[in-house]
């Protein structure tokens, strides 16, 4: 994990160093949690290479449809002939005791079906967000981890890194005073064949895979639940790409308190993620917000200038999310980002697109 | 005019210099246009210093209702006392040969009433946005100027802005392919005896003076008028100084071709102005996008990446905004900026407060 001894310096000030510091928390006991990665996509790779870098985690086991790919991932990460699965035995791996955990990498409307039999395997489940492809799927896999006496917990892996809670942290100690409203747009022009533009694997157009960021973002920088939703989707582009899914939404928010949002999503073009937000003393952003190497801050309040580029690079917030989960299980804590938490954005998204006059 | 030899070859280059050059157009005549200034508050003053950098417009008349604050800006402009008015006698103006425009900045609800008694007078119109407090004040001011035969111009500086009208144009030859959306935000800390929180004095809250520019950013940046609206307004701060209008609203519009926007204004923070275009092949950015000093535009695109910010200073686009005008009365055209074009706006703000339950 690549947080230099300055970041380690400024976050333990914060008090949340503990909480994203690899085997700081895992040290009662020498135990590293097994996972078995479940999609060995591009996102598995960041997430394996992540797990490399913890002190309480790794690689034992490997669920694909290629076998072939699988046996070249699992020279290059140790793991055993006998943990490599193909989805139809994947059953068995509860009869495997190095594998603790599994991490859902899949398309969304496959996490379900995965999550619930690694439940009922024994196995606690790590799974990406979107939490699924419909709110009906969220809520199932949330009881079948309940009655396995799982842990369920939701990749936000924005949860888990540094300058997001170091945003959090300003906003929460009024540093830009009350906020009033907050600005978010997050996409990028999708390839005619990646599976996100099949509806039924992806239950949706790009709320679901990177509006998402926006809409969680919003939720973490305010503190509380949206109550309203406005949205418009369109699609410019009639090549055949966007027959099954939207190409662009954008979305309003209302809170409580009355804090407002605005929120952009696309694939059909480069939108980097950032977000704004705009308080009574001063604003703070993040830009770039949710690429996979650090994000920068900067933010401008009762005569502070800040403006930090975090050293940090691509795997780190895979490591930071692998760490917090196997910490949880290790030592018996509910994660910061449980299957409820994926739900949430669930009904969320339901209301965008409901909003924006589209059925999922 | 503080535009330096290199944006002139640029701008000469996209054909575009003509149209903010003072005095260029005016050639055809070695007349200055006079103009009598009704309001002298800030922005009054950042136009009569514009206008000593063209060359074809001059101060000859001041209206005010404080004749001590008139006769020191008299004196500074070399305005002969005969030429100061006050609210009262300022029909007075029929008779004044030195008059030929008059310039609106007054507080909104009172633009249509000098705006009709000044076309009465025989005089043109250059009016201070947002044009009117309400549709049909800005119609009845279309009305009296058509029937009086005088020109009516909205001051929409950012027509005449050589980074805006750059970034138009980047946009219409396809720098970055399809425009998807685009993201804009203005807004600004409120002081508490602002005319603006005067319900009655403004018309309404922070769209009516800042939300405009994004809402006409988004239509200049497309080159299409929105055919939908949805919008959420909130007050946090509840010391009294929102009694009359709302403290934010954020809005999305959606344009025919599929465009969408997502804006955010306030008068609660803090808001420097902005707007990103989203485009098929790469984005274009303006930020700052909306101050009196020169602008600073990013974009990216086939692998062309610009970021330029402009030398221009205050009051280079009250200069080009008044060489505009004055140029269309001497050579009889039609301000790319008139009457209607107030108008549109006044019908989408309407919509927009429509949306967010706001009765104007």
């Amino acid at each position: 994990m690549s947080l230099t001894r300055r970041d380690f310096t400024r976050l333990s000030a914060l008090g949340l160093a503990a909480r994203f510091t690899p085997g700081l928390n895992a040290q009662s006991s020498s135990r590293k949690i097994g996972y078995a990665i479940i999609g060995l996509g591009r996102i598995a790779g960041n997430f394996m290479r992540g797990i490399l870098a913890t002190a309480n985690s790794s690689v034992t086991g490997l669920v694909s449809g290629h076998r072939e790919k699988a046996d070249r991932i699992a020279a290059q990460y140790g793991v055993p002939a006998g943990s490599i699965y193909n989805y139809e035995n994947f059953d068995e791996i509860l009869h495997n005791p190095v594998i603790d955990a599994v991490y859902v990498a899949l398309p969304n409307s496959m996490h379900a079906e995965f999550t619930i039999r690694a439940a009922k395997a024994g196995k606690h489940v790590l799974c990406e967000k979107p939490m699924s492809s419909t709110v009906a799927e969220a809520e199932a896999m949330i009881a079948a981890c309940k009655q396995a006496h799982v842990k369920l917990m939701i990749a936000y892996r924005c949860h888990y890194e540094p300058v997001h809670l170091r945003a959090i942290k300003l906003i929460r100690d009024g540093a830009i005073g009350q906020v009033q409203s907050i600005q978010s747009a997050f996409g990028f022009s999708c390839d005619p064949s990646d599976w996100r533009l099949k509806k039924k694997l992806a239950g949706g157009g790009p709320v679901f895979d990177v509006g998402i960021y926006c809409l969680n973002a919003t939720r973490y920088l305010t503190g509380e639940e949206p109550v309203d939703f406005e949205a418009f989707a369109s699609t410019l582009d009639h090549s055949g790409r966007f027959n099954e899914v939207e190409e662009n939404v954008v979305w309003t928010e209302k809170f409580p308190s009355g804090i407002l949002a605005s929120c952009s999503t696309t694939y059909g073009a480069q939108m980097d993620g950032y977000f704004r937000v705009y308080g009574s003393r001063g604003w703070l952003e993040v830009d770039p917000a949710f690429n996979y190497d650090g994000p920068r801050l900067r933010a401008q309040y009762w005569g502070t200038r800040l403006d930090e580029q975090s050293p940090a690079r691509d795997p780190y917030q895979f490591a930071a999310e692998a760490d917090h989960f196997s910490n949880c299980i290790l030592n018996g804590l509910e994660p910061t980002s449980p299957g409820e938490e994926g739900l949430r954005d669930m009904n969320y998204i339901t209301r965008i697109y409901r909003s924006a006059g589209i059925t999922l």
